[in-house]
């Protein structure tokens, strides 16, 4: 019995693993996925756009918005604002869409605290530190202080890899995107613990 | 990078649910698996063979592998003894494969206490219990008595489904094992804590 239901991947890692990269190229054989935007207080880069690459707000809606409650979960990055909103992920989870968050290791932490029991989580990484940093100088976009902060943050996120369901170790992008492609597959497969308990229930009277 | 490493897949859940007919059917295609064997001290029953049902003991060679701490785990039901020896699935594991094990609830408990990081468990019913009884009915190897013993053990079992990674509702055959197969490979990619720590000590000196 396969039965479309809402399921979350936490995708997680440091910028220049290739998450990016993965998701574009598994996304349409998925399927029926919900990609969650977050919404930041930072400025808009050139190129970004509204609703694709973030939701942009001032820091004042952002606390309204921290106050009524209506975050999954939030942090403060830099001094600028980083969350997500609950509505649209409730809404896409209600559709049975495979949730996908690319958040960091306090977001993996409260996205788990609230729906744990219809979470996958990866971790993704490039194979090693000089490569990543290799990645990041190619990008270009990045000046050298904040390639030498994502570094910084890249030693401390990958400590906390145990917290994760997979390690995905990114040097070669298509092995990567199968792997990627299957796990997300498996994760449309956890059922919600209410539904489990639904079945019990059910299973001894049908 | 996929490199073939050990890992553990148990499937629980009722006799009647399909699990051996599962295996059967997707064994070839997961490739490199090491199906662990039980020991036991019940009889042999007439078609069964030594080292392929069961590994075949007296109850005073069960009770020394106990005190020599041989087993990974075992149980008492219904006055026999059923056990797994831990040496040939710590081997298998050495060797790379996915080791299967068809065993009940607290077997799951004990497996995970041991072997928790790289593990991971599906709990398989029919879709309902009065299939279940008529799948045990079907097959006219039990009796009567038997029957009843297994549809209240079943009843008891599948209170704690939830202590499982995935619930897999057999109502079709070769979607179940569709799904099993996803399963299984992902359950491969399961990283060893011993093999994370190290990528991550690695991982900033390469």
């Amino acid at each position: 019995m396969i039965v479309k239901r809402g399921a979350v991947l936490v995708l997680s890692g440091p910028s220049g693993a290739g998450k990016s990269s993965l998701i574009n190229k598994i996304i349409d054989e998925i399927g029926d996925c919900y990609f969650s935007i977050s919404t930041t207080t930072r400025p808009m880069r050139p190129g970004e756009r509204e609703g694709v690459d973030y939701h942009f707000v001032s820091e004042e809606e952002f606390k309204k918005g921290i106050e009524r409650d209506e975050f999954l979960e939030y942090a403060l990055v830099h001094g600028n604002y980083y969350g997500t909103s609950l509505k649209p992920v409730k809404e896409a989870l209600a559709q049975g869409k495979l949730v996908i968050f690319d958040i960091d290791v306090q977001g993996n932490v409260s996205v788990n605290s609230r729906l744990g029991d219809i979470t996958t989580s990866v971790f993704i990484v490039p194979p090693s530190l000089s490569e990543l940093e290799r990645r990041l100088r190619a990008r270009g976009t990045d000046s050298e202080e904040v390639i030498q902060q994502r570094i910084e943050n890249a030693k401390k996120e990958i400590q906390r890899v145990s917290e994760y369901d997979f390690l995905l170790i990114n040097d070669d992008l298509d092995t990567a995107a199968e792997q990627l492609k299957l796990i997300a597959k498996v994760a449309r497969m956890k059922l919600p613990t209410e539904e489990i308990n639904e079945f019990i229930q059910k299973w001894e009277n049908i």
